[in-house]
């Protein structure tokens, strides 16, 4: 197989860590460049010494314009407000981006700017495709820049997606309670983060206030045809990695179980990294670990009016750096799942 | 003081130990009997090393009526169903009981069967008490015997009471989205409990089908005067203890988060447990670990017509032993307080 | 590749799903029949639904002789005394097998009656090849049974071996300090490994009681040629997976930390699996969480005469699953990394 | 009860958090002032919320002076180095100290000096006492400043105290192979502290470096009557609190078990916080979590010439706050157990 020469671009957070796991045993990916800002020149595997032996390239110290003369495509891994600042460049020498950041996720620059703060690539993202292939797979096979979906969003619009297309969803009656494990956070130093903080604990943050809200709303709203308000609710779980959000809807028509996980079986055919559990069963984030899979299960209540759907991703895989790999696939006519083929992680 | 000599049937589970841990050091209490169907004869720091030279005494292999003969109040921490066979007979001899099954707590006896089976002392479900004091404190006082509510319960029912109370939550709206230290589960063998089957995981559990839904249901209805549904589900947390409920409503009137934290001050107002968070803190089990409190914060949309409440506890101390202590203070007359004065574990 | 039909008996354990989930990926391999006494009929998936859409193969209900008449290699991963009853006949139909269970790591019958039970199969014990590749690595390829070594074992043999054939180990000398993940335990259901008595505490366990402990004589003995007596202290850990081992040892002759990592990088050159730390490091078991690498550090007191060995593997892997396939590899003549190539899990 | 004013000086910590916990329920205790360097003026309840309603005193902005004026003894729990700048003058103002940092610990200041900077305060370390009240009891009593012992030499001292005085040590065959909770680290903000760095992974760190080595060798050579050499290896065990060491001996004569337990007990007599647990018991640092207790247990080799002891403290409350408190209870002529009664907390 013909291998495309890929950079990394910030490969010391997790998420980046992850890409690095998985890009460096992808049959159709070399790669070229890792970069960091705080471990330049430092191998990678002296960060992370899980790879050893594995992935000892140093992280580079070339200049930007250097790695993307040398890669086809680049996988952005750095915090929003930064990746827009280089990303346009990369842009310009012909590579192609998939952004792991908020900053091209959206499609009007207002949304964006109402949230984060002022975009400075408002131009490129009209022309920028959102990274959930379930959602947008064709655009994303012609796609220059994808933003690769935020973790919770992507649980949480897999969710309910069918829901939303086939316009059962009561566009005022979604709550997305959601749980995510630390690594979500990012390689971040903070108090609130350490073991003794969140060791044999549990709580909320960020009600009504976190920043992929819009981006949920976004994606419903498209699909439904008209404004979807998401109310959500993050929540940090004593665990490394994984998302379960449990989804309340009101239905538009009073529909059965057995309706509902028909309409998800179609909507999902041919979405090989969807998997609707059989009746009775219900996710668990310990069974897509590792794993680019969004376990999904839904329950209807007596009336047949009102919907839970259970949807578990690990935020690093399917919620960032599977995804990524995943949209990387469709750019380079891959197969979707080459590379992603390693079971989830357990016991 | 005055001691009251007390026993706990069914001290080898958790809700038993930790009923023990309590009562030890309780100034107005003597241990007088322990049992367990396991273990009689063994001494309970057999089972428990933790309490090796503070609680030595052997569980109990005399008879129900003997035990009855020289106790004053029994807490009974054993399964339901097996809790309405003997209570019947500890009342019969003059004890004062303190149930901690579901046995007790319902006042329709039909309820109580549609969820568990058959009641076999159903004359004495209008006697019974639900034992949550922040509701029914005065009834309690006077109460020969307290249905100790459910772990879930007392933390919805608590999050939720003032909106009942002022007629501000619509009956149909009610969400309750709860997660829960494993601890919940009580000291059962069981592979789906076992380290590695929950560590690093997250996952919803009967949903839908979850028994104290109508527990939650009876408590609330009862202080809006209207029937209120509850949609409950419950999830497991890699943590031994704690219980952290995400409770969503819709309000039948606007109101500010200002409104709303003046109503549950005043509603709490007399209420040594219940801690009103200051505006911007969110709760974390961890802060009530190992004490009887419940720490309560809520959020309101825009528009004042969705609240979220954070509602935690401890699910074996307020949610089980601590409450039950805190009604048998109130029967005896002790101060409300008395034995639950240790501060919460952390870190 | 020509795929080889492998089954592995006893599938439903932990290790066995370490097997599975290694296998199904491996080029070399066809995976051909499952069993499990506990779920015959039922699909692996739905035991372990982290492999549905992946491994939908239902457990066998053929007989032994069945299976044998259409695979080539047969993995036993059940308990010890179940696999000496049926590889003998595994073997008279033409199999080669990998024992994962005590059953044939021992050259002495007297030995492993000692510590087990009588052996039925002791005629084999001569032919069966203790399948540390890094030691027995030729024996291993013309082997026909494999007695796939014991996790604690693997751990401290590697992390002795150099000294122990270097004759530098003074042979009542050996202490072996080990740590183990909760895994390692199995998928049993015991009130001791359930989450709420394993969390957020440390144990030591079988404190000079442990059958690991001959295992690690036996090969320690072997390559010192002189009989090595091991002081082995087993400990659970409060995670999933992962041993390591805090090895002591007097070195008969005086040696700096630079002369015995110069010993070690000689014995291990060639071994992709044993990694050496660079000097300063200390490995964790989180970095070979999933991989099949023993990855090593040594400190040397002042004086040159006492050594510390730090050494950990992942026990379902190297431990047990990995070294498996490993052993494998070397019998079908298959690069030894084959199938083996996925990076550690991290974080 | 009198009540004596105290000032823990650094309760910012999570050593200081244990001790307000333990003192704001010590009967003969008046939290009279409490410090931070980072949170002056700032409520201790607001830093750590599980003390909400309990203990909101602000941290004082007051000078030393200014405290030292109002209260009778104070609790440092700062760094060592930043400990002996300020206690001399708490000393000079008439209070005395109870120091948790390492200054006042060594006898001698040499050795203090080799393994930590240049002392400032020599001319005290004559007259400070090692605080580790089973040794040291009746200095204490007398002690104007007590050196609270480290949490690692706690767990050690006690394992090995016995066999020392009875002079069955070989001086040089001390190995103490000692696994500790997180918060061991204090509550600090670093990479490897947070809670994806440590949970699910094992790893020893500071292997023969560790400052707490020549504290265990100052009191065990003491004992011993000849200087005593101790191996100490740490390692970091995914959980909040709690010590398990894991001591390796060699004696000078033969001794039976038997023979060991008896010679525990009568050294241990009349000091209520050491256990020495039942035959076949072996102890989990669960047992003594929240508590004063060291849970000891042993075992001899066949020869009866090697013996391990198991000792496990929890390293905030016996190894930090419980034991600070057990020396103030004795330099006040309190009873020893006084505020120190809450059993163990578990599950």
């Amino acid at each position: 197989m013909n291998k495309v020469k890929v950079a990394v671009i910030g490969a010391s957070g997790y998420a980046g860590l992850e890409l690095v796991r998985l890009l460096v045993r992808h049959p159709g990916c070399d790669l070229a460049a890792l970069t960091s800002l705080e471990y330049p020149g430092l191998p990678f595997s002296q960060i992370f010494p899980a790879l050893a032996g594995i992935v000892d390239l140093p992280f580079s110290q070339e200049s930007e314009e250097e790695i993307a003369a040398r890669v086809e495509v680049v996988f952005t891994a750095i915090p929003h407000q930064a990746a827009m600042g280089i990303i346009p460049r990369f842009l310009a020498q012909g590579c192609r981006v998939v952004d792991l950041s908020a900053d091209f996720r959206f499609r009007e620059v207002g949304l964006y700017e109402k949230w984060y703060q002022a975009h400075t690539a408002p131009e490129l993202l009209e022309e920028a495709v959102y990274g959930l292939p379930e959602l947008h797979r064709e655009e994303v096979r012609q796609a220059r820049l994808v933003g690769n979906p935020g973790c919770y969003p992507t649980c949480v619009v897999l969710g309910l997606a069918p829901l939303a297309q086939a316009r059962l969803l009561q566009p005022d009656s979604v709550i997305a309670d959601c749980k995510s494990g630390v690594s979500g956070a990012g390689r971040q130093v903070l108090l609130g983060l350490s073991f003794c903080e969140v060791n044999d604990g549990f709580r909320a943050y960020k009600v009504l206030e976190h920043r992929h809200t819009p981006e949920m709303e976004q994606e419903l709203s498209g699909l439904a045809g008209t404004p979807v308000k998401v109310t959500f609710t993050p929540h940090l779980v004593p665990m490394s990695r994984g998302i379960l959000g449990t989804l309340y809807a009101k239905l538009t028509e009073s529909r059965s179980e057995g309706d509902l996980r028909e309409l998800y079986r179609q909507f999902y055919q041919g979405h090989p990294f969807v998997r609707l559990l059989p009746p009775g069963s219900l996710p668990d984030t310990r069974n897509v670990r590792g794993a680019n899979f969004c376990d999904l299960a839904l329950r209807v209540d007596e009336e047949g009016r009102r919907v839970i759907v259970l949807s578990v991703i690990d935020n690093l895989n399917k919620g960032a750096a599977g995804q990524a790999v995943q949209n990387f696939n469709l750019m380079m006519g891959f197969p979707e799942t080459l590379g992603l083929e390693t079971p989830p992680f357990a016991p």
